[in-house]
């Protein structure tokens, strides 16, 4: 049994260094939406989901990424309606979001 | 198949609020040497480790905190020397390092 039945980790690094990265992509308003979506549904707390802050995860090619684990399903998303789309089935319901999978071979 | 093999992840949450959190108990040298060691003993990548920060992952009572995905193993840590055996049981060789796992009922 996970502690969290899925734990979502946004990443929301900036880079400084001139390299792209997932802050610039609306990575902090993904991750505040689906944190608040999550609490509204009454999805949030321990054997239920957990919304994460994270650093880089080292995808940022796919970028904005997040991955739900244990799952390990990586996403990549482009505004709220693609969020509510990964609360709604796959945090709520444990169907994964097809269409936003990252596919395996984008990386850094 | 999961893009990293073992995805640890540590809460270098700091609070302003005078509540306790990760941060004041060591838990960016954690991270720092866990990366480290990941990457001395060439671990690191796709297929194989990643290290990464993250904000509060709400079981601050037994801080400083790391959780290992897909596994969804929680561990507390004290010292490098913890450190040393997650990384070179768990992370390298998939075993449980059980003296340093998190009980179930240590929130936040």
């Amino acid at each position: 049994m996970s502690y969290f039945e899925r734990h979502i980790f946004f990443c929301l690094n900036q880079r400084d260094n001139g390299n792209d990265s997932c802050a610039p992509h609306g990575a902090q308003a993904g991750f505040d939406h689906c944190k608040s979506r999550v609490k509204a549904l009454g999805l949030a707390g321990v054997g239920g989901v957990r919304v994460n802050k994270a650093g880089c995860l080292d995808r940022c090619a796919g970028g904005p990424v997040a991955v739900v684990y244990p799952d390990a399903t990586w996403y990549s998303y482009v505004d709220a309606s693609d969020i509510d789309e990964i609360v709604e089935k796959h945090l709520q319901h444990g169907e994964i979001v097809e269409r936003l999978v990252l596919p395996d071979n984008v990386g850094r």
